[in-house]
């Protein structure tokens, strides 16, 4: 593998374990902190979430683009903007990213390394909610792209994880990788393995979903934005 | 009706229902998870309104405007910046649309898709509330319009809901659309239909001052900044 | 007086008569609705503040400066950025809007329109806070000022209001208009008339102290920001 | 010394001050405000934090570069970004100015001036988290700087800190001055002078894995970036 790809596969892992990190390290110290009331636990792991992939995407934008989640690779690559051979190598760094990041979140409480969660989330209302959640994601970023105003995705994916967790009963997970990766954690963040392929599952569609809405939204490849 | 008008009314269509779902939704999280504190819960409720309705401004903004708000279409035909058939097309739009999102959320949550709300909420300081609200996000849009500034719109608005949702008594529905979407959820955010019509008249009367400050304080349509 | 003054004054009323109904109102707010924790009022209370001064400066700021505060005006006339003129119609402008800011506070939540504050505030250590607090406030005003950076005040004035509430133990009123308006609201952000003639004695010489600091730190009226 | 490197060591020294005062002061607030809830105090403790943090880096950065940290001026000075000298005098200010800011707490909260913390805080999990914080604190830092985007450090630094008080079990010091300023208050933010040594060897282990991550993922002193 050449440098310059090593560069970028490795920025999506480390990228990526860091997100997991992020999310499940502050959802166990809001499970600790907060233990009386459920919200307050959502809302710190919430505005720890937004803040910390603001800055994670601000890190690796340059380099890999700051994807960590194989739904953004697969609509890029399918979307021409970036070499298929490039998400063949970023998915699997993104989904041993996240796993690591889970672990180091564990070993950073003085848990147990490894505790494969036990909490099932696989509900229609879920979902539902992971499909829209992810339809979301992939708009802001994409929609950003096509109108020439990446520099505000950084801002704009916090913003969005951050409103997410709350108007969706699933939490957004809205990631493949991290959702392997939560099940790595039997934590406040976890989710039960048996729980795990319906999530992807419908990350797919919601991905699906969101690219078909920016291409009926934004169809040309780059417009000049003419309003704000 | 021509594409760029169907772009234009669907971006208002789904605009409006990702705002209804993200206000909706997220009373609906926060109710049930901080059920003992009202505070906490409309701390939730307006820190995932603010940072959502930011998001669904920069989405739409280039393509329709990203009024989702009846008044704000209204003021912008009104003051000539818009054509009466494109506020014409949004209204219902709109409307519909935020009708939409609530079923959505209430759907997301595992709710029975339509309940009517049973939240009075009209008393004379709900009443002046709404007029002060929607006043001053009439100031905040077209006052950053006349300035040259509307690159800061999306995060003005944000950040004006977020604060409008606690400096009034009605919590600042501040838009026509999303109190008729309100209506179909007997949750948190809800509105019982006896008290919407009483909510629309102050929203419009809101306008109206609102736009009539502006002309005060802004009397140029464009004016270049001249210190920050 | 010319229009343009009166332009300018009024917008020194409205956006002062805005600030304080959002302190003052966000406070009832939180008062009601979070009882059992002040720590959550307060916070409540912050990001309302925080949030709506900063917009209120971007509305207010190209007009007349978006002061609100007498000790801005002493300062920006004292260092020769504007009239004397200006100040002397200013700070009656800031004072009768923070009155009729609380005033409306108190009404929009179905208050007495008129109730004098019983919350004994002055001690050593608030006193103390207030002039670190306003110290602060002028030197982050005055150094974006100097080094060419006031675009970015809004945020900046805010986020500096949002913290001064947590880290002083007098919430940083760091105000003279908005002390005296908080008079007239026995509620959460209120203050009793014993107590504000020392708090704005306690800011005074905090924008004292401030505009020494600017002027230490950075001696040249306008340089060219170095690094970031 | 000359007047320019003396103002640069005051703005250090200032600077650091001010963060020590918001860290220690913020956490009283939190701590008397919020006894019931360890998470919110946290989460009032970061919201202050994140803010005030920024805020400092707003001010200071045209001058002193405004690390408040000896980990960044060490890093700095090992690239080749500042003078030797300057680091010399730099660290000092860095650790009497939070050693004093931490006073300055104290003493706006009505409490003895200096009271030494008895919160032992060394574990081998607080240990780990204090060089992963302080690797990320390094790595937001300068990966901007290399990428020409150190127009966002101040709201980069000041989001990071935000996320890693929650995804780190020790709530992320991340700085050896404030660690030492930290020893002062025996209060909510407080550390234990038996737990500061390792707490500051693990922070400059920290900084040497960060900066190692940052060379290899920016190996070039300056790019330009290709995306966002």
């Amino acid at each position: 593998m050449k440098t310059a790809l090593l560069r970028r596969v490795t920025a999506e892992l480390v990228g990526s374990a860091a997100l997991a990190a992020i999310v499940v390290g502050s959802g166990i110290a809001a499970q600790r902190l907060s233990p009386t009331d459920a919200g307050l636990q959502l809302l710190e792991n919430a505005v720890a979430t937004a803040l910390g992939l603001s800055v994670l995407i601000m890190l690796f934008a340059p380099l890999s683009g700051a994807h960590f989640n194989p739904v953004v690779s697969l609509v890029e690559s399918g979307s021409g903007l970036r070499s298929w051979r490039d998400t063949a190598f970023y998915i699997p760094a993104q989904v041993i990213g996240c796993i690591l990041g889970a672990i180091l979140a564990n070993v950073l409480f003085g848990d147990a390394a490894v505790s494969v969660s036990s909490t099932e989330r696989l509900t229609p209302p879920h979902f539902l909610s992971e499909i829209v959640a992810t339809a979301g994601l992939i708009m802001v970023i994409f929609v950003l792209a096509r109108t020439g105003r990446s520099g505000l995705t950084a801002a704009a994916v916090g913003a969005y994880i951050g409103t997410a967790y709350f108007f969706t009963s699933s939490t957004s997970f809205a990631n493949p990788a991290i959702t392997i990766g939560r099940m790595f954690s039997d934590t406040f963040a976890g989710i039960a393995p048996s729980s795990a392929p319906g999530f992807v599952a419908a990350q797919l569609i919601g991905g699906a979903l969101g690219f078909a809405l920016v291409r009926w939204f934004y169809p040309d490849r780059r417009i000049i934005p003419n309003a704000k």
